[in-house]
């Protein structure tokens, strides 16, 4: 990974599951949508073809009752270590229509896995985007805060399972 | 393959080397600069990291001396087989700038090598776009025409090597 600080954000968390628990709740929709979002977003649809050029697809839906799709397009499955996928392509890799999207930025997110002692994990999550402005957009939007709640949300559901 | 033929571009041509030659054309920088581009128009440079989020960087000289540089990368790496690589993205998977290139349209490409009798190779090169009017665009621009000389010229390069 050659990370840009200029144009990339990055989330280092330690969980207290193993890789294989945050992997089997990163790859799995019905329990991808337990806590994908913040609360009290709500994450009521996801929709994962588990391989390059395979769907990505999560519905948000904010307090209000707005419902916000997303879609993107896997990258890179390596199971249990490392998942990339972006929404600058659609599945199938085909450019996406539109740049703005319904958060009005487009980025590539790598999210790694690796065992550390006690059965935990150290989990990065690296957002890239194609410029400051972006990367500054989507620092504002709350990356970190958001990124950290839903990782805290990720343990607690997968603790014991 | 999900093939739009609203938004894609497909050539398909029968190639007299075997899919092991025009794969070798394909991917190793000194060969491709030889044949990539329809004459007189030149290839000058290319480098190629094959493996899904390498670099594929070509640049292109017109008869008059202008250069073009193409920045692209590979999405997937099948050897002998299948090639798919985006400018929508630059290496590492890292979302592209600006969604105008110098060609002005930006795609994923799709090129496959399928062994028929006599040594021969099934020739498929697939161009996706997010739109109607970048199919059109890239149609326009002699796509059929100039991906047609471009696989004579990979033919001419590749025989008997």
């Amino acid at each position: 990974m050659n990370i840009n600080p200029k144009l990339d954000l990055v989330l280092e968390h330690t969980l207290d599951i193993t890789p294989e628990q945050a992997w089997r709740g990163w790859t799995t929709p019905g329990i991808l949508t337990k806590w994908f979002c913040p609360e009290p977003w709500k994450t009521i649809e996801a929709e994962i073809d588990l391989r390059p050029g395979g769907k990505f697809k999560t519905v948000m839906q904010s307090p209000e009752g707005d419902k916000f799709p997303n879609m993107g397009c896997f990258l890179e499955v390596v199971p249990n270590k490392k998942l990339i996928w972006t929404d600058c392509l659609l599945p199938d890799f085909r450019p996406v229509a539109q740049l703005e999207s319904g958060a009005g930025l487009h980025f590539t997110a790598t999210i790694m896995f690796e065992p550390i002692a006690g059965g935990k994990t150290k989990y990065t999550a690296i957002a890239m985007h194609r410029d400051e402005a972006d990367r500054k957009k989507h620092e504002d939007m709350g990356f970190h805060q958001g990124w950290s709640i839903c990782a805290d949300q990720l343990e607690k559901v997968m603790k014991g399972k």
